[in-house]
């Protein structure tokens, strides 16, 4: 009889997120309208496909394990060196990473209840403590909080991610770095900047390296390469030193190197798409408003509308499903379970959204009506 | 001041692996002859390129995090149930999934000295144990040793690759079962079959699932796609459960999953690297013995040349990359560590190889001739 390590041994089962192609599957649809993780209906950047459709032939080749080439343009772009950057599969594999590195089995690990679950996934998996700040009731982190329990909790870690994800909020410039001075200097502050590329460079906190922060980017958004698997993260070179102890060195994808790197050059086509979500965000809220229903004002490439209760936002999500095949998502905790979120589409897209939400949402009364 | 993990801080800096690239860098060379990573010089099957080159525009959504298509196909091709097989970003990330769940801190993890040196990296990175077994001078594995050692160091994990990686020895059907059964029992036995599509299936262990037994194939070696990081395990449902507790969920790229998937479906593909690197290792033998060296019988995609002793083949190896940009890689440790170890390559490429070994060789005397 074999047995798990007591640590593996004693984590409770959890699946993060359940997929379009699992909901497929149950439903018996072929097909759905893709609004529910925030991938880009805008695709990869034509650049980034002929580069990669160019090097098919060549992935019987391991990618380069330091992806150096990538490193470098992206040392460029965000001003730091090279021996700052780190390539992972996503960000999800970069904070599986830190997670590992730096929160010993219970340990205090900090995020904010309802925020994203795979921080939580990585937390449990390697024996830490979650601890919890919770949103305010507008839907807005709450870094006073947060100071707060890292210092009561002895956090050895604090997550963050801003812009946010499931809420869509933002933290500027100004009080995020209030907050980076405010919490205690002995916790590594992981800030996932997976949206970041949808705000101003200028609003988020300046890039500059040290040991307390490890910053991570993707290419999941607004380059339109989630199903690649490639982020990065950007901290010091001791920090780094200590995450190539434990990464898996041939664990990206060269063709999503290949891709990532034309991506960096098509900086036309990121415009673009930041444009297109723009404009999406700016239908959902109008849509909301016809439906006499409010929104959360985002910064990121999905909006939340309010349906007023958590029941009444679950069966909008199922229904729209069930009867129209349109795959959104929602926010499982309070304050924010009573919205549901949805990513930016095409306009064809937003516009099968738009048909599906008016029919559902008056179909599925208020509790509160 | 931040600390990590007394786990990880512990850990010894250690690379599996310097990648060509780096070699490419170092040596300010723009290409190399690759003969050092067993990649398939014979690229992927046409029909997974052509599968990939359609999917590329989709690469914006994130693969199917159960895999489910392939895994289906995996379970057709091997005769079990798709419960029972797991899709992962290449061995390596299975490897440390199956170290991490069943290797606790200090437990034992059994591998012979000198092979696959990623395992290593996972029982250092979880804090495990590594015990040894040795090859036989002849550069088989010693089944019997490594039945001792299991039994006195109470090993957790016994890790085997058959074929083996790099001495290219394999072990066949009767004796990899009087093995599996004279190991103790509540051992975890992980059984890498990455070279497995170099044999005859019915040449292996039969397969069966028991919880006791993880094995791993992937689609770098015979599939030609090393660069696309997917690989799978077969084990029992229970076993892939505690897996799922810890794995990456999005951890593997869209397009490898329709490559992989596209790939199965070519058998003559398949049948024509096969044949061709069974070519390879004839004219590997073949050069060997023109030039009054000894090769291991391999039954991979690379062959181990036995040049007399270490220092001629690290001289032989550097020369190779140094003065004709033809990269190879040989063994770390005795008994194997006198070979270089050469990958299969087109005609073209063994030419290539041929032409500066005949010429390195010749220059780099043997220390007992």
């Amino acid at each position: 009889m074999i047995r798990p390590a007591p640590l593996v041994e004693a984590i409770e089962p959890m699946t993060p997120f359940i997929g379009p192609e699992e909901l497929m599957r149950e439903t018996g649809r072929s097909s759905l309208v893709r609004l529910g993780a925030n991938e880009s209906a805008f695709g990869p950047s034509p650049r980034a496909v002929t580069a990669m459709a160019a090097e098919l032939e060549r992935l019987a080749w391991y990618g380069d394990p330091e992806s150096y080439e990538l490193r470098e343009a992206l040392a460029r772009k965000h001003g730091c060196r090279v021996e700052e950057v780190l390539v992972g599969a996503g960000i999800d594999d970069l904070m599986g990473l830190a997670v590992r590195a730096f929160v010993a089995p219970g340990a205090a690990a900090l995020t904010t209840r309802g925020s994203y679950p795979t921080l939580n996934y990585h937390v449990n998996g390697y024996g830490g403590r979650l601890v919890y700040a919770h949103y305010r009731t507008d839907g807005r982190l709450d870094l006073d909080e947060l100071v707060t329990v890292a210092t009561r909790e002895r956090a050895a870690l604090i997550y963050l991610a801003n812009p946010d994800n499931p809420s869509g909020t933002f933290v500027d410039r100004n009080e995020m770095q209030r907050f980076f001075e405010a919490m205690p200097h002995d916790v590594v502050f992981l800030l996932d900047e997976a949206y970041a590329d949808f705000v101003d460079e200028s609003s988020l906190l300046p890039m500059h390296v040290e040991d307390r922060l490890i910053r991570t980017r993707t290419f999941s958004k607004a380059y339109g390469l989630a199903g690649a698997r490639i982020g990065y993260a950007i901290t010091t070179e001791r920090v780094i030193g200590i995450l190539q102890k434990i990464r898996l060195h041939y664990g990206v994808n060269r063709n999503a190197q290949i891709g990532a790197l034309a991506s960096l050059s098509d900086e036309p086509f990121r415009r673009h798409v930041v444009e297109s979500v723009a404009q999406a965000r700016e239908d959902y809220y109008a849509l909301g408003r016809e439906l006499g229903l409010g929104s959360i004002e985002s910064f990121t490439n999905f909006v939340c509308i309010d349906l007023g209760d958590p029941s009444r936002a679950t069966a909008v999500m199922n229904a729209l499903l069930r009867d129209h095949g349109v795959w959104i998502r929602k926010p499982g905790l309070p304050p924010l379970d009573r919205y549901v979120r949805v990513s930016a589409g095409t306009p064809p897209m937003r516009e099968a959204f738009a048909a599906a939400f008016r029919d559902v949402v008056s179909a599925v009364p208020s509790l509160h009506a």
